[in-house]
């Protein structure tokens, strides 16, 4: 097992990374102070891994009840939140209760914004399930629902207690989720870290083959770059727009395409895709380099392109998204491989050409 | 006008306390930082106060628009929140865009929470019109919406930059109202300071015939105490459960009597002289002192105790509130006037004796 800290001063929390993880529960047990724990998950993963993680805490004197969700982005949204509100209250949780997310990103956003807002905050313990989940949306604390008219538009930052990151939970992913958690952890080689690119490069057969000790080293790598930027900043005002790359043109794929379509992985590889052009486009990055992104992702099994949305419609999403200030669309872009950049003065033209270059 | 510093570090902020300051557009228009705002209030406040607050802050450049919401406890739900959200949306505010909640502590609340996670947070100013408001819900961070199942039962921390408390405002508050705001007066007094207890005991006449002076002085050393408290204990953990002295019985009366049937002050008032009651029948306040609490609270022109609820469903309601830790209920009990104290052993049989004496 390795340990990974986030360093977030009186917030700071491990990350443990390994295999044959969610079976230990003493990993856990010392973070659940209340004695009492509710693991939201969804019902797909419940009968997978509920038991496998609630038996040993349970021995372990812990008091633990299980609230299933339906599967999917679909249910992301205020109903599904308010369920997990209503059992809450039924069960008498107080604010000593911990919630522990059992599930993908969708499940660590909810149950996360669940945890931030249920009586004013309560504890959080992250047990991603999915690579997506284990290399990005379990560290840094962001916790969000959707509304229809966008993607986590409805949210806030509450860091988790601890991060339990098991590899054998990847075992029985579907394939198509494998790619999309890929394109995360190649967004966290181009951001920050050639060697780690080129390592992806060389292993990329072996991830894809789901083997242990590769996807062991891509999670923990990708932790470590993802916690070094939270670490500097922590409410998202500078650095950690960073790890927003290809995230502007993602989302608006997502909302275009209606959500649960493409998986947020796919909508954020054409995006880096997009990026890399609009990169190239711009003169910061090499057409040799652009090439490079563009052939990782496919040999990962990723888009790089996106048809069917109109560029004032998708000029228009990209306008309501988070990262926009004050109007103006802020984009992550590249200056090499290994090193982002954030502009908010992009030209219209180029910014044409590469949602005209993807139709 | 006086100004008072909440002490909390990178989220520290001020509290502008007097006369005429809903007018003065350079105290707030710094806090602005990107020229964009929106109002929220409701359909009482706007008309009185809306364009007094927007006309100078539109002179200052600043870009505005009013989200005008229905007045009352029963809004503070799902509902009024997502229609705030909404209106943000469909004005295409980004994360710059500062929230100023204008109106009582419903509308601080429900904009206060809609700040907190709108976008997962964006910046938020206070300019609270009723006393209670002023006195409390103001100082201190707590944004929340009601939950059918119970009171302020979802929401988070959120600290304002800056609060403006006009006591201007508090000439239109209806007279009940301004009794309900007297009781988290005259409760500051009781928590931490007897020589405040005594000076509102020799003001009562003033402060309930509104003189701008004697409610100043009432804002500023209840301001001054809670922030003392807040800046101790920003996230509830401890020394800042005493200002919850009443509540625990107070929410109680709000919920079975149904929300907005009972004004909070109202309901925190009786809370406190059971609170008062029991403290006595604990022996750690004197008979003389209970009396001389409920004196000031009926001079005060507010309730002092509450019929129909039977003991056990009083309990029940209890024991569901956020400050029962891990199924025990905690009081807040006075050991004199002027010091509180936090109890989660109190015997059975005092606390019914407390419920049926009011009954």
């Amino acid at each position: 097992m390795q340990t990974l800290r986030v360093e977030l001063g009186s917030r700071a929390y491990p990350i443990y990374i390994g295999s044959g993880l969610i079976a230990r529960p003493e990993l856990l047990a010392p973070f659940i102070r209340g004695g009492r724990a509710a693991v939201v998950t969804n019902a797909t993963v419940a009968p997978l891994y509920l038991e496998r993680l609630t038996t040993g805490l349970r021995a372990s004197g812990i008091d633990l009840f299980g609230i299933v969700l339906p599967d999917g982005e679909a249910y992301k949204n205020w109903e599904t939140l308010n369920a997990v509100y209503d059992r809450l209250l039924e069960a008498h949780c107080d604010r000593q209760a911990t919630l522990i997310a059992l599930g993908g990103g969708v499940i660590g956003d909810l149950a996360g914004f669940a945890a931030a807002t249920y009586q004013r905050g309560v504890p959080l313990i992250q047990v991603p399930t999915t690579l997506l989940a284990q290399v990005d949306s379990s560290v840094g604390g962001k916790t969000a629902i959707n509304h229809p008219r966008g993607k986590n538009m409805i949210g806030s930052f509450h860091q988790p207690l601890a991060v339990l990151a098991d590899v054998d939970t990847l075992a029985t992913l579907p394939e198509r989720e494998l790619r999309a958690g890929l394109a995360e952890v190649i967004k966290h080689g181009l951001i920050r870290d050639l060697g780690f690119f080129e390592w992806i490069e060389a292993n990329i057969a072996r991830l894809l083959a789901r083997d242990p000790e590769a996807l062991i080293h891509a999670v923990r790598r990708s932790c470590e770059i993802k916690a070094e930027i939270v670490a500097i900043d922590e409410r998202e005002t500078g650095a950690r727009a960073l790890l927003n790359l290809g995230h502007t043109f993602g989302h608006a794929i997502e909302t275009a395409k209606g959500y649960g379509v493409w998986l947020h992985g796919e909508a954020v590889a054409a995006g880096m895709a997009m990026a890399a052009d609009l990169s190239r486009r711009l003169g910061s990055l090499s057409a040799e380099d652009a090439g490079r992104v563009a052939a990782l992702l496919e040999r990962a099994g990723l888009p790089v392109a996106v048809s069917g949305i109109a560029a004032p419609r998708f000029i228009e999403l990209m306008s309501v998204d988070k990262k926009a200030a004050a109007g103006r669309i802020r984009f992550v872009l590249l200056d090499r491989i290994g090193s982002a950049v954030l502009r908010g003065d992009v030209p219209q033209d180029a910014l044409q050409s590469t949602l005209g270059a993807m139709d």
